[in-house]
């Protein structure tokens, strides 16, 4: 079996592949399905998220088009909320919600981009975060045939230490599950976890979580150094009915 | 003074760039100008060089072309040298020659594609390599205005442990030199430069150093882990007169 860490996404995936967007995306992805959300919808666009908010062809008595009631969206550019959406990209703020039965439309700058590069090419996607890391390793390891892909989405082409030290929790745990050949991208996040302090002192410390920090936004980094508290798997749905958006469900 | 690593290149330069392809590209264009090359032209292409290769127009009796006699080509696909070139890009076998007063025109995967995104928007660009690397950082502490860019080739959009390594060695002599704020990149490879053992190790056990040794060219391996032994550094000319090549010469 070969692991292979991808410091920022590449592409060229043949088997299973594991997201990793720590500061925010998959963290948050990982909330909403604690608070009981049923499916999430990855899209390319804000603007794919934005078409799915409406019914269509359905106007109240004023005329104003009707909320998809099954429909929450939530996002971010630049930190911040996208016009039109419910909620921002934050995990902390996710986590006081109860999202039973809704299905969650998320679009973020980074995390959502690099899911959808993974399922171009990889047979299986799954989301990964400090917050479910041993759960997501099992589940990978249980569906690799070959090779298991971490993908760390970095920012804005740039590679972010906070995804590649969440690389090296995940990688330690598949290293402790069995035999694994490991490439370079792989040795480098290993080595970054074992010399890099605690989960909180990486996060904190990496670029991205100084920004969120400034922006007022330093609960988020406290939530996502939360190492494995959760069990739950996004994963990503045989069936994709929806043009520009990713299904995913918890891995059952 | 900032210091920036790009695991792999990225762009977005505003000021020094060292640009780093350890295996082989740029640890080959310092033993070129080692060996007495009045200059080096990084072509973004290997047509480009094929057509410096002949003197236009010129033809012998024979209605044979004539050789450009001051230009020497080398380059390598998938680490073999390009059909039509003069050499591969073996550092071990250009340390053997004597290019006294020629020019070589250079076409590599990785190395000149980064020097040519680095030059894209970078004000100064130097070549750097293990065997160059004390002058390489004082050569870019001399030259920048406010940040040092060390960009990392990598192998086809992979990050290459070998040039994260090199990049971590340029980092520790740049700090040493004077006061710097690292960015996530530079604290990667500063800590994968602090535990990956020696040079010889690191490189070696890199996936592209493996790759070589099962080519047969293991030698290059050993001779681009010599680290400073050369006080060359190849920077990009101010004037810049060939169409899809870059002109490098020792900086004095
Ligand atoms: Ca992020
Ligand atoms: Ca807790
Ligand atoms: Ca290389």
């Amino acid at each position: 079996m070969k692991l292979r860490v991808d410091l920022l996404p590449h592409g060229n995936y043949s088997d299973t592949v594991l997201v990793i967007d720590v500061l925010r995306a998959t963290t948050t992805a990982v909330t909403y399905l604690e608070r009981g959300a049923e499916s999430l919808l990855l899209t390319s666009s804000p603007d794919v998220a934005l078409s799915l908010k409406w019914q269509p062809g359905v106007h109240d008595d004023a005329g104003e088009a009707v909320r998809n009631e099954q429909y929450l969206l939530g996002g971010e550019r630049g930190g911040l909320a996208i016009p039109g959406f419910d909620f921002g990209n934050s995990p902390q703020e996710a986590s006081q919600q109860n999202f039973t039965g809704k299905t969650i439309i998320m679009n973020t700058t980074n995390g959502t981009a690099a899911a959808h590069i993974a399922a171009q090419s990889g047979s299986r996607v799954l989301l990964a975060s400090l917050t479910n890391a041993h759960a997501a390793a099992r589940r990978a390891k249980a569906l690799a045939v070959e090779e298991i892909a971490i993908v760390c989405a970095g920012t804005d082409g740039r590679v972010g230490l906070e995804d590649v030290y969440a690389a090296g929790v995940i990688a330690e745990y598949l290293l402790a599950l069995g035999e694994l050949s490991v490439d370079d991208g792989a040795r480098i996040a290993l080595t970054l976890r074992r010399s890099a302090g605690n989960p909180l002192e990486a996060l904190s410390s990496s670029q991205h979580g100084q920004t969120l920090e400034k922006l007022g936004l330093g609960e988020d980094v406290r939530y996502a150094a939360q190492v494995s508290e959760s069990t739950l798997v996004p994963v990503m749905s045989e069936v994709q009915d929806i043009e520009g958006a990713l299904r995913f469900v918890a891995a059952t």
